[in-house]
């Protein structure tokens, strides 16, 4: 037995990590998610809450793509049907 | 009476532009739109069409504000709030 250090966002405290740089990225995909499914629900009062927060945690993981389409390379989004089993 | 030069976009035949650069845009944001609304309604299978035509819109509209929050700034959402009258 032994006392180790393990990491986690305080947004997922269920969540721990090994590491801390991925315990950072969990909590920094989970803050643009949240920040999503803010705006979203503004923008689109008949979503519900689930809805909205399933879409921002899908866009948030997937940040790299959604950043490429939205700059200048909307075909960045055929990547996301391969990628969705992921 | 003259004949005169309008410019439309294929995907909203009814919204005429005198300017071509206009209709150009107005193309590519409803294009991104549609590759929105359908990574979206797959990957959110509980939205109905509307929803996600809605979203697709919302986002390609505001395309540049997303582009940034996607890249490293979160922050750029809360401009949306301030834009939502538009």
């Amino acid at each position: 037995m032994a006392v180790e250090v393990v990491y986690r966002s305080s947004r997922d405290p269920e969540r721990l990590f090994m590491d801390k740089a991925e315990a950072d990225r969990h909590d920094k995909m989970l803050e643009l998610a949240e920040s999503l499914a803010d705006v979203l629900l503004k923008a689109v009062p008949s979503l519900n809450e689930q809805q909205v927060e399933d879409l921002g945690i899908y866009m948030a993981k997937n940040r790299d793509i959604f950043a490429r389409a939205f700059k200048n390379q909307p075909d960045a989004l055929n990547e996301l049907s391969a990628a969705d089993t992921e």
